[in-house]
């Protein structure tokens, strides 16, 4: 075994690796956070960290310079074990996690705020069902030889009207222990099922902490989470990370295609749970100082692959004719399922799926947006690594789903990012300068990437100033630094010196990215006329538009609609709404009414194939242009 | 690492083991079977074993000649290994083995045919809920797009009129393999709820394995089960074992010690699991050629204290007063918590108790014996390690229990074994010449000790003959020599000498086993009349006696009636139902209406704690004697 130390902050902490490991998975298994957007396929450049002693096996990147590659700059997940060796992990690399206390959205707590309120003016009721109930029960004596079920379930009826209560194993194992040791008083964490009680959990009466829930918005790039008191729906504790899956791909059909290789399903599974959901839940739970076996419910909102990936269920037939998953709707599963240590007897609950590709990160999304509650005919976007839209009112909805790529989300973006710390988030160049100047997320933050609403912004005000043309090429234009052109001849926008503003390397939009960008954006906007279409409809009809995704602190519509991604309406139509599957992951946690809403909606959700509409490829091809 | 190669029945088997390991513990992990009823105590002398080469460390033990030792026989629960052995397993520690293929009472099978003809006319259907429904479904098309559940639901719930059906995650997991690999058909292994239905595994159309079950008689000393054709409620394997949990103490008081010390709980719960669950149900499912993933249903009756360690549940308070288990009833609880690799969705019925001292074993032998179905006053009593009685018909059922000790399943008594092959279960004492004749169990068996019903028969010829007095001394005896004193002046009865009738070593009824029966026996009828005399009733009211338990293929009443164990009534008036607690879990495990039917039993019993009566402590004291 080789040691190799890490200099974090300026901390140093050592781990032991195995000769040929990944610097990456060495990093991971010691619990040092390095952001690897990519997922370790060394497309993304993002996890780089510094050689200060020993070597590593590593061949030059593209995303390395010469120069860098020679200064000791390695790709973590690229860079193999040969021996002992010291690495420094940039602040660059450990700057997400800094953000990790509050939401990835900073309005996020707001966001959920409003979400309830229109819930519950909605008529839904944010009642988890699960709570902690306190008893105080006559000790019992050789006239009262009641048996410790009966004497709880006797108190906890009274207590809350139920007519019987059943206890979980977990629950009938602390019973006799925790009655003896506090005078025959407990505190029981119970779950209302009509008016039967389950029991899921005896602590000792002093015993203060939540009765938490997890919900999690599993996405194809990223995952987000929210530890959550199911008493109040209180968030104790958010974060985010990417999805482990990445490895194996950036989009659900190559992700679809290595489950379908021998032990390709439980690699997927163990990479989402052991590499993504197990260290994100450990932060979470060291943050709101919750043990994960006090995480008494579950609920996971992700797109149908991912949620087939998670569980272990085959997901081939969701890529092919005629594109089959196992399930839509599920009932709840034991949440062991996840093998992530919450509590025994916890449930899971799946947000449900439309179909092969809406999945139930859109109904979850689709409940948070509110759109099912008012007349005005309002679409959703979630703008996530595919686009998925649902278009309706109370009176009827229609959902697809177009393959926009990761780059709403930073990904195949050559300096994308997720909107976390250090992520520019607005952007616009001087028309006389040709300067840029830009906001980033977190106070005082160096800038170190783009996140979504940054490269809209980005390609906006290129297009605007005149140094791109409609197919997102550079001008050549003497006079203008910013503006550079590789041995290659293709172009690039520097919004950043290495050096400059902080910025530990350069941060540059590059033809690449805008060819990426101009895909994702078409895609988007051909989805919309597609569907409206369908219906007879045109842009004009919509009298609102709701965009949801983690593309940022919020999306600047003038931007957006200037590079051709949404219909120009007016300005006041749109709405951002943050990350909707999450908000709607998390109040399925937190009230039982939403839970059973969101079934109601994903029933009554027409699927729309887009691939079937004659009109969508080629909607798409006129869309792949920016406009001037 | 030490090696140690073990001959059984002339073939070698070796073993890695760790140096200061018992010989028993390395044997078991080899999957060799070598019978120690006391659990690895060295108290009962039966797992001896043969150093043919190396050397163990082993003290002499009283129950081995010097001579024994000195030709190489120790005891395998107290040889602790110093380095390579080989040894050589006798076929006496193996011969119970071969027994195995069929129920250890050999008439087991019939019984279980008579319980079912008598519950079916008493109007409780042989129908378990679970069985096997093959599937044939319209492959999907682009125009029929329903997922692979929603598809099969449809046909599982037009196959058995159910309303819904719901998917365990076992099922899901499997579902789109299956039916992509089978044309779309699949045979489903459901589990009828109410109007839905539970769909636990989904199979190939061509597998014909059974939808299996798992009985479980568990007792204080031995463990029975069988393994279960929920279809039929057929047996497909059957076998017992000594309860591993033995070495920590013969009875429920002191297991209930030892799970008070530190670890002591799941200490014994491993032991009943890993020592003795696991290795039985291995071969009971190698016998059926059944996987135990195919088991979807596990039905245990045990005593109350037994179900509670097995459980991991607190038994402390079950031993100190007012004596109060955690449960009486509890709902099924998911089969995982036996850790037996069953279905992972299988669940598990613990038949009720009524008391601390009055557990599932009795209410599923209560079931068995059919006592709540007729007018007739009758008397059950389960001979275990606890005596329980249980007095009614089908206006009220009392219910009690005694500490008669392991003496009528062959504990405590020095050639004392459980009802299996080789061991005595009738004897007689020529009144003339003062030999035994007697019969043991298996055809062709060489004896090999004696079964409950063999102690009976003996004490009764011993009495009947005037060899010993009413307390059970011998006499001396000139010109007897079966009749042999030892050092200290205790007398023996010997029924085989080594070598004699081909038994491995002396079979003979000592003073000390004697006096142990004569308790046993003692607080069996004190029992009886006590409870009599509650109700104002004498024993000639009982108009039918059932007994039950572990104690042979019989028993003589004549007897247990002259050794003054049962009260003298008709012959007629008595019947021997064999294992009634092993028949009642098979009731509940292939019948819902059963299951149901023990719970309302449970609930009508009344306990009577004899302690509490002031009689009892005197009757014991009287019946502690043979009559004349």
């Amino acid at each position: 075994m080789a040691q190799i130390a890490f200099t974090v902050n300026g901390a140093r902490q050592c781990a032991e690796a195995r000769a040929g490991e990944s610097l990456l998975s060495v990093a991971r298994r010691a619990g040092i956070a390095i952001d690897a957007p990519c997922g370790g396929s060394g497309a993304c450049g993002k996890c780089r960290v510094r050689l200060i002693a020993g070597d590593v096996e590593s061949a030059p990147s593209p995303r390395l310079s010469p120069q860098e590659y020679a200064a000791g700059w390695r790709l973590a997940c690229d860079a193999r074990v040969t021996g002992d060796a010291a690495v420094e992990v940039p602040e660059a690399a450990t700057a997400w996690r800094d953000r990790l206390a509050g939401l990835a959205d900073p309005r996020g707590e707001d966001r959920l705020a409003d979400a309830r309120r229109a819930m519950q003016a909605a008529g839904l009721a944010f009642d988890s069902g699960l709570c902690a109930v306190t008893i105080v029960l006559d000790p019992p004596t050789t006239d009262d030889t009641l048996p410790d079920t009966e004497r709880a379930a006797l108190a906890l009826t009274e207590a809350t009207g139920a007519r019987r209560a059943r206890f979980t194993l977990a629950a009938l194992r602390a019973l006799a222990r925790v009655l003896r040791e506090n005078s025959f008083s407990a505190r029981c964490v119970i779950e209302r099922q009509g008016d039967a009680l389950r029991v899921l959990d005896v602590l000792a009466p002093g015993d203060g902490a939540p009765v938490a829930g997890l919900a999690v918005d599993l996405g194809t790039t990223s995952v987000s989470a929210l530890l959550v008191d199911l008493a109040d729906g209180r968030v104790l504790a958010s974060g985010g990370a990417g999805n482990g899956q990445a490895r194996y791909g950036a989009d659900v059909i190559s992700r679809i295609i290595e489950s379908g290789r021998p032990g390709g399903g439980e690699r997927l599974r163990r990479a989402v749970i052991d590499d993504t959901l197990r260290p994100l839940l450990s932060r979470l739970c060291g943050q709101a100082g919750v043990a994960p076996e006090r995480i008494y419910r579950a609920c996971v909102a992700g797109n149908t692959t991912m949620n087939h990936l998670l569980l272990g269920l085959d997901a081939g037939p969701v890529r092919l004719e005629p594109y089959i998953p196992t399930f839509l709707r599920c009932d709840e599963l034991p949440a062991a399922a996840l093998e992530l240590g919450l509590h025994p007897d916890a449930r899971l609950a799946v947000a449900p799926n439309v179909g092969s590709y809406v999945g139930g990160d859109i109904t979850a999304g689709a409940l948070a947006s509110m759109l099912w509650n008012g007349d005005a005919l309002t679409l959703l976007i979630d703008l996530g690594t595919n686009g998925e839209l649902v278009l309706g009112n109370r009176e009827f909805m229609m959902c697809c789903a177009c393959s926009a790529g990761p780059a709403f989300e930073g990904g195949g973006i050559s300096c994308g990012m997720r909107a976390t710390d250090g992520a520019i988030e607005k952007l616009d160049i001087d028309p006389a300068t040709l300067e840029p100047a830009y906001a980033a997320i977190g106070s005082a933050a160096a800038p170190l990437g783009l996140c979504g609403s940054g490269i809209i912004d980005a390609v906006a005000a290129l297009r605007r100033r005149g140094l791109i043309d409609g197919r997102g090429r550079f001008f050549p234009r003497e006079g203008c630094p910013r503006v550079r052109f590789d041995e290659h001849g293709m172009g690039r926008y520097v919004i950043a010196r290495e050096g400059e503003a902080g910025a530990p390397r350069e941060i540059a939009v590059t033809e690449a990215d805008i060819d990426s960008f101009i895909r994702a954006k078409g895609a988007i906007y051909a989805a919309i006329v597609t569907m409206l279409e369908a219906l007879g409809l045109s842009p004009d009809a919509l009298e609102r538009v709701i965009l949801s995704g983690g593309i940022g602190g919020g999306i600047d519509i003038r931007s957006a609609v200037a590079v051709g991604m949404l219909p120009d309406l007016p300005e006041g139509r749109y709405a951002y709404i943050g990350n909707s599957a999450l908000t709607g992951a998390w109040a399925m946690l937190a009230s039982r009414p939403c839970l059973e809403k969101v079934d109601a909606l994903a029933r009554g959700m027409t699927y729309l194939e887009l691939s079937d509409q004659s009109g969508y490829m080629d909607a798409f091809v006129k869309e792949c242009f920016l406009p001037a």
